[in-house]
């Protein structure tokens, strides 16, 4: 029964340097300006229609309200298997993930002849009605090292890139509950935010992504003792790294947290975003 | 001496199944609409800073306009090797796929510090002024399955994608004189291009992309007798095969073509568009 198929998608993780909040009263046109990194690190998602949609995360049953929203905006009911080889809830935008895998994979399994923007933009809005996201999918669905210049889904947002990639490493050392200053103050991110993507506009290059992310970092203040600890480990050997927005996660370009001799993982940015397989 | 380090990009080729010619005063707006295939057969480029530009394809000494008008746009003398395992002047894009290579290795060979889309402006603009290509760099940027809602380079033309690469063939039969049509009356091929894209964006599949190219291919008529025999003949075993815009070049998803009994060349959709390696 070609209607039962399945359909595998991977998305890859994202880790934001810098980032604003930017609330519209539409949940297409919320999102966030900002900038980040894709990761060859990701999420796999199968989507096979099925009677009654159950999720697993790496086998174990789960729910993830990003993915149910998704299921629901295209109306399909689905078994959704996700694999991921990044740690949940450290700043690497899984539920964005899983949101936009699901929308790929239930789109191709059910044979529903969505575009690629529709499908961002499905998951977009998931991710942001789910309070999960603000500019994980867009990122996730382009690649690379993605410059968020206005925010939300097709064809609200607008994207650039800073070519190139190369390896990531990083140390996710725990997680960060929502600090108050995202619900509360989200206006002093914005302004932190807004400054350090004007420096990185100014000169669109990896090494001044890392400047800006440090800078913004230093700015919001929500790095914890362990994270400053590391990052001026790594200053002391010439090297950048930055915290993930939001996780208890240190990242930097090529080896500059082995350089600072932490034993980090390893990844490169991935030049493709997110992809039926 | 970091400023004479060499930089190495990648493009995809591009196939173009239908098209409109969209000219506009400005040639970062003129372009075209339509849909294509990005090919994981492409071209690479490798740039390193000289005091005197050379170009050379596959090893030989060579001009290529859209080349020379990037890296004078850019403001740099280089050394450029070319390579590309498709064959050259077939409608497979590599006008502005050697620009977009060209752009985007010798940003980074020099440390120019332009985003991905100002790059994608300077090879788009260079691809259109030599009269070489329409819509080819904004695809070949993207990478996948590409549809040109609008035409131009960032931020003027806008773009979406069908989900979804896989298997492409082809047969490269040889090239394709640019017909009068073309230059003489482009409001014939603009007529058909928006009719087979309007019946795309109804059902944007991988199989309607097909049916749409194909419609598009007989509506201009500019398939040659031995394109004609090879689509009849691809048609009797219940596959879809179209013509490359612009070249003398067959191709079909999956065994469209071997499963009539041809020996084509094989490729797959490349899901990440144009990168530095």
């Amino acid at each position: 029964m070609p209607d039962r198929a399945a359909a595998t998608a991977f998305v890859p993780g994202h880790v934001t340097g810098l980032f604003t909040v930017d609330r519209r009263e539409a949940p297409a046109e919320t999102g966030s300006r900002g900038a980040g990194l894709t990761l060859e690190a990701g999420v796999e998602v199968t989507c096979q229609p099925a009677d009654r949609t159950t999720i697993t995360l790496d086998g174990a049953p789960t729910s993830v309200e990003s993915v149910s929203r998704v299921l629901d905006a295209l109306g399909v009911e689905a078994t959704v298997e996700v694999s991921t080889d990044l740690p949940i809830g450290r700043g690497f935008g899984l539920s964005g993930g899983m949101a936009l895998g699901t929308a790929l994979a239930a789109n191709e399994a059910a044979g529903l002849a969505h575009t690629m923007n529709e499908l961002v933009s499905v998951a977009h809005v998931a991710d942001v009605e789910a309070g999960t996201g603000l500019g994980d999918v867009v990122a996730q669905a382009r690649g690379g090292i993605v410059i968020r210049e206005s925010p939300g889904a097709p064809p609200h947002g607008a994207l650039d890139g800073i070519p190139g990639g190369g390896r990531v490493e990083y140390l996710a050392l725990g997680e960060l509950s929502t600090p108050d200053v995202l619900t509360e103050h989200p206006d002093v991110l914005t302004r932190a935010g807004t400054a350090a993507l004007e420096r990185l506009q100014e000169r669109p290059t990896r090494s001044q992504f890392m400047q800006s992310a440090r800078q913004f970092t230093a700015d919001v203040g929500l790095a914890t003792a362990r994270v400053e600890s590391i990052l001026a480990a790594v200053e002391e050997t010439g090297g950048v790294g930055s915290m993930a927005m939001l996780g208890e996660t240190v990242f930097g370009f090529g080896t500059a947290l082995s350089d600072a001799g932490y034993e980090p993982q390893v990844t490169r940015v991935d030049p493709a975003g997110a992809r039926i397989e």
